[in-house]
């Protein structure tokens, strides 16, 4: 089994490095700190930064935590082999998440997660992203971002970027909405070793996922934050955050995970907008530049050629 | 089996009563009407209301929708014995929907559904409920809302209204905040005949319920639209409502019901607030109308003696 020990420690590591670059990012506001404790073993530390002067709402949050295993956890296939023994298992989670709700509808939303896994039956893997949820699709921007994240997962093994983007635009669908929460960007789970790639090398791959979150969300910063904007633009951005929240609370695991296994509800519903709109039947105008951002939310864009 | 198509008339004439009651009571904004189908079958009238005097936004929908049946239709103890059976059984449903977000925060929100249900293999029941979410809980329209409400039940069964009462506190309830979503009201669902109830007689109690609502809540807007407010209770009116989209998109089974059988999505979602806040780790301030409404938001509170 890997050291978790060691790797929980990388990461609050890696949530310090990253709240800092962001402060910096920001120029204002500062993260604030709070460490909590899950009673039923394990806990966090949730940073969170408010009323920026770029970013509006967002937190950075570290949480390790373990217990008795649920049972949502276990695959189909290995649910009915070890459901019997399920009440017997215990699990280890640790991980930094991260969503941060921009002030202005020209800088995007963003979300990384990076997680480790284990149970007390030695099954343990990786699990990651990093997606992108753009108010107005910007196409430079949208290359940027996929290429930077190309260029991790190409250090490490030439499917991934193919195979972890193609998961991202499955998972980040909101499926009742027919459209992708943005851009999508890269996703994968349940990564232990292959016949390619031993663990530790995942592990490092892993590991550059998280060191890529702050220079590309503050080069996407630097890029729109003096993007002039009106009204019509906030309530569009208020429109997104709803889908962003219809998304969080009706299919994202995380969220999932965090409400079944009595998590800090604070911390993990860090995540929602500030403030969100739902209009009835909203429909952009013809040939608008919200028109154009949905007609982008689709699976399967190819931002890298 | 209970004629249906008598009982979709009935919901059809019931919807436009309350559309009409709700326009005098608003006394500015009209309901637009919108038909649709289902392309598995079936349809409905949605009926919305924005912007106006009292109501900010609602909607009143109508819908008889009918299709093959979904598994997560059946009860555990029926889906043992039925689940083989399952791919060739229809349903057939139609009910009557409403949730209002008024504009003012003094006004609370309301939500009623009444529903029929029927299955190809006989079984059909009746389901329904109203429940109230005032932004600030008023100990007197509490009072009010739950007396009313237990002469509509008392009038059929001496039982309904504890029994049902006490379904709607557990079924409008946000687990993940320990609190419920409002004041509750009544909520009963599967509804057929008893050893002292016929199904027809329940029908009637069933229709009750459907004809109370106009009166309540137009009583409700009276007493309450020219309250006093200001910048503090419009802020917590936010906070409020972002609890009830938590509600409907992570509990509702109605809502969860409409997703997973393809529904109009607007219809569904008609539910959720104009607009909607999450502050991070937002705590009412000691003494507060706020903190007191909380204290309020709780499983158990008897408002009848």
């Amino acid at each position: 089994m890997p050291n978790r020990e060691e790797i929980a420690k990388w990461l609050k590591e890696l949530q310090k490095h990253i709240c800092s670059e962001l402060e910096k990012a920001d120029g204002e506001a500062l993260f604030t700190s709070e460490e909590w404790q899950r009673p039923e073993g394990g806990g966090g530390i949730s940073r969170v930064i408010q009323n920026g002067n770029v970013l509006e709402k967002g937190g950075v949050n570290f949480s390790a935590v373990h217990g008795a295993a649920p049972s949502f956890l276990f695959t189909e296939k290995e649910h009915s082999t070890q459901k019997e023994t399920a009440n017997n298992l215990t699990f280890y989670a640790t991980g930094v998440s991260i969503v941060l709700h921009p002030k202005s509808p020209m800088v995007p939303i963003i979300h990384m997660n990076i997680r480790y896994f284990e149970m007390s039956n030695g099954v343990h893997w990786l699990g990651g992203g990093i997606d992108l949820t753009p108010h107005y699709v910007n196409e430079t921007d949208a290359k940027f971002f996929h290429q930077t994240l190309k260029q991790v997962c190409d250090k490490h093994n030439p499917n991934y970027y193919t195979d972890y983007k193609k998961w991202a635009d499955d998972y980040f669908f909101i499926k009742h909405r027919n459209e992708t929460r943005g851009i999508g960007g890269i996703f994968f789970d349940r990564l232990n070793a292959s016949s390619e790639m031993s663990f530790d090398k995942n592990l490092i791959f892993w590991k550059d996922v998280g060191m890529a979150f702050a220079p590309i969300y503050t080069e996407l910063i630097n890029r729109n934050k003096n993007n002039a904007f009106t009204e019509t633009e906030t309530e569009w951005q208020l429109i997104r955050r709803s889908r962003y929240a219809e998304f969080n609370l009706v299919y994202d695991k995380g969220t999932k995970f965090g409400l079944e296994t009595n998590g800090r509800i604070e911390s993990i519903l860090m995540s929602l907008p500030p403030l969100a709109a739902w209009h009835y039947n909203y429909m952009p105008k013809a040939n608008s530049p919200e028109e154009k951002t949905l007609s982008l939310l689709k699976k399967g864009i190819n931002w890298v050629d």
